[in-house]
């Protein structure tokens, strides 16, 4: 019996006995006979399938069940269907197999950069090895609120998700916005405002409004290190400020201003990336007269704020607040507190120019989806948001201090405790570069991803600092590898004395 | 009696008689007459709102009523909770009552040009009433699918959610690219695919890859306008290439190369838009020889690829398919065939390539949401979304010979009837611009957008032409408008010549 006779009867009857106890619906079950017989080659290329009437017939099953599955197996690529003719196996274009993404992280070697660090980040592994990501564990999150505000969308009339959304920002959710706003004292009306992939989509949007190539940005050094790559890829010159626990180092400032003539000046004012303090009020008047004296438009991204307990409790100066949107551009989003897959950042600025980036945001991506919007929109005005924010702080509040605590004890030196925030910027006391490295590569067990210091300066000089997410540093593994490299160095360091 | 005297009362029991009969829930009823009376100031800022306890206990409510009702107030500004004190009314921050968007269009006036077409784009017009709009009406495309696929991925494991995708682009929808690319003869792995938020995202990524300012990309002449304004945004210099029914005018092709040395030419192979013609197989040779000889990058966009009924019934060449990803970028992406919303293209390209735009995307956006990219993926899988395009492909078909018949009829010239494609590019042979105007400013009912020609072109120049949707032509205002229009033009043509 050779091979081209098994083809028709199999054809004919391409299914063994059908289950209608499995868990797997009897499609399913159909689809995945049907692949496997011709992944083994047992039902040939070019042949003909029995018709969904005889298909049905033959395995007590109703033409409806055999449609489905010939659909699916149509949209996998191994039938075709031919109008009037019917179902043929179909001669498979040559498909390299699904490649997985690779578990284990790339080795790091001479490119640790922003990009090597943040690509590592969206590896797929454990959060607890991970002390060096910028994002709370998923657990942490709503994930019922968003998942519940994902089915009552999709519950609604269908013909709101099919069109382009607006591309200033679905209108309820900037509303909202406005009352968010409100309550730090900000004014803006949802003309002002325009929401936006994120707050890297925002920073991109309005470094590419306000700067040409070879013109002058500056950062806080440290500052969140993407931007610096994002401002590159413009052809801009990053320059950091040094940041103190503070604010600015103004003197610093003024000298940069009057020698760069910046375009930008982008800073964290609340719960600061990386060492997670704000800025003093004083220090917030005095960079806005800095920037006015020197016509700079200052970035205030606010992409932490809800991890803040408020100014009732814990001081914070926002400069949209002294300022109301004049010289200050204020972004936020819900990336860190809600869920980072939303993408749901925005913009609030002044009429005019939020009217230029709506605009250019027509010409980069022509609108934002409605749909992360909506969920936004409907997890904040139901009112059980407030409440997932203040467990978030309660939480971090609880491991922030115990953290400080341990990493002393293991060798490392917290300068600033700070009150709030999920990150604490920690002394190693030895290059951090190195340290990374090491972590990422050691032999037992899977990597450990840290982000050392070098990543947050714009200069990228090595530095013996690291941020570290109180969040994410549950796993032992983490501490072993601490303490035992922080002795070894020590160890190191006692031979050479001695 | 005095206001003083009544808010303490009215606090002591804020509202009247809650009903369980009301389709409204006892929650929404509690939070709409609570807010109606702060509105009316008859509960004042300050005052104390009852105990949950007190409040449930007074109107006969379960605490869990009161405590939701009590959220949704703080969400929306109206009452704040003050820790172990209880629930106050709040002085409210001035808040700028919301602005709706104006339904009406905006008067074109002197500033026709792209950004002003597109945003009359984005208005909420209803469908009938633009025939220059170039998405189909809402009611085609598959709202249900969406909206199950939504549903469907709210019932998952919501940990899925919250975290950042991988930059590159959900895996699984990569996978099911692959398919679908192979059989259109593009053999591509998944690390050759990097996702977009749409098309637009596409080309303003692959643009900032290639372009420096002063570069000068080429297009077809006529063309999708909307990526003029967002490469001349990144400081290159737009140059048309004159496009003929099967393609482009290869001798200007190879003269503007030599002059240029264009570093891209941005290309719709098959339902160019505005024409819906597709590139015949010599001209596609002959593209990518000129492409070759004066090395230029091209990009392929196919977004309209699924309206075309496949090369099997009409000739469509891809240059993707001739070239394999070697000197072609390829886009496509699902906001026409799917729904415009979700925000859900991809780029496939040479496997080095697509690794340095998925950390340019890590750059300009982090990530695109998950979320579209999950629902494209069920829908593509689950075998429907054939038959959907085919359902819409018939449909266009109807219309299609109708509309270039009638449009005749009204005095307008279609020279080349398309055989595919939701497009006809049609001469009213009189300035489109002045006839677009008085379309959005007519006297009678709302605005009727036009897309004039002169828009289509890099040039901006007047022009005789303009795009019509034909699914977008059953108003029997547009007939109107467009028969008197024509009519008084010949009319005055007529009494010039006499």
């Amino acid at each position: 019996m050779t091979n081209t006779h098994i083809a028709p009867r199999a054809a004919a009857a391409p299914v063994g006995r059908l289950s209608r106890e499995a868990a797997e619906s009897l499609t399913d079950q159909i689809v995945r006979t049907v692949a496997a017989r011709i992944d083994e080659r047992e039902l040939r290329s070019g042949s003909r399938m029995p018709s969904i009437r005889r298909f049905a017939d033959s395995h007590g099953v109703s033409p409806f069940t055999v449609v489905a599955a010939y659909d699916k197996l149509v949209a996998r690529g191994y039938l075709e269907s031919r109008r009037g003719a019917g179902f043929f196996i179909r001669e498979r274009a040559p498909i390299v197999g699904a490649v997985p993404v690779p578990s284990v992280p790339e080795p790091a070697g001479q490119s640790l950069d922003v990009v090597w660090l943040v690509r590592n980040m969206f590896r797929q592994m454990p959060h607890q090895q991970m002390p060096g990501t910028g994002v709370l564990p998923g657990e942490w999150l709503d994930g019922d609120s968003v998942a519940n505000a994902l089915r009552s969308i999709g519950r609604q009339n269908a013909s709101l998700l099919l069109n382009y959304g607006v591309p200033q920002g679905f209108l309820p959710l900037r509303q909202q916005l406005q009352r968010k706003l409100a309550e730090l004292e900000i004014g803006a009306t949802p003309e002002q405002i325009v929401t936006t992939a994120g707050v890297t989509q925002g920073l991109d949007m309005v470094a590419r409004e306000f700067t040409r190539p070879g013109d002058t940005i500056l950062v806080d050094d440290p500052a969140w290190f993407l931007m610096f790559g994002s401002f590159a890829a413009l052809g801009a010159r990053v320059v950091g400020v040094p940041r103190l626990p503070d604010g600015p180092d103004l003197a610093r400032l003024a000298e940069l201003a009057a020698l760069h003539k910046p375009k930008l000046y982008v800073i964290n004012s609340v719960l600061h990336n990386p060492t997670s303090t704000s800025l003093s009020a004083a220090k917030a008047y005095q960079v806005l007269r800095i920037a006015a004296e020197h016509d700079i438009t200052i970035v205030e991204d606010d992409i932490y704020c809800d991890l803040h307990p408020g100014s009732a409790v814990q001081p914070a100066t926002r400069l949209a607040a002294l300022d109301q949107l004049q010289r200050v551009i204020y972004l936020s989003g819900f990336s860190k507190t809600m869920a980072a897959n939303l993408r749901v950042g925005f913009i609030a600025t002044s009429p005019e120019l939020a009217r230029r980036l709506a605009d250019r945001k027509m010409l980069q991506t022509l609108t934002t989806s409605d749909i992360g919007e909506r969920v936004v929109y409907k997890i904040l005005s139901e009112g059980a948001y407030r409440k997932h924010a203040e467990r978030m702080r309660t939480r971090l509040d609880g491991l922030r201090s115990r953290t400080v605590r341990q990493l002393e004890r293991v060798g490392l030196r917290v300068d600033v405790a700070p009150p709030a925030g999920m990150f604490v910027w920690a002394d190693a006391g030895c290059d951090t570069n190195v340290l990374a490295e090491r972590a990422m590569g050691q032999a037992h067990g899977p990597g450990i991803l840290l982000a050392p210091g070098s990543l947050f300066s714009p200069s990228q000089l090595p530095s013996t600092f690291m941020r570290l997410n109180v969040a994410a540093m549950q796993d032992p593994a983490i501490w072993r590898f601490l303490e035992k490299e922080l002795r070894e160095k020590e160890a190191g360091a006692l031979s050479k004395s001695s």
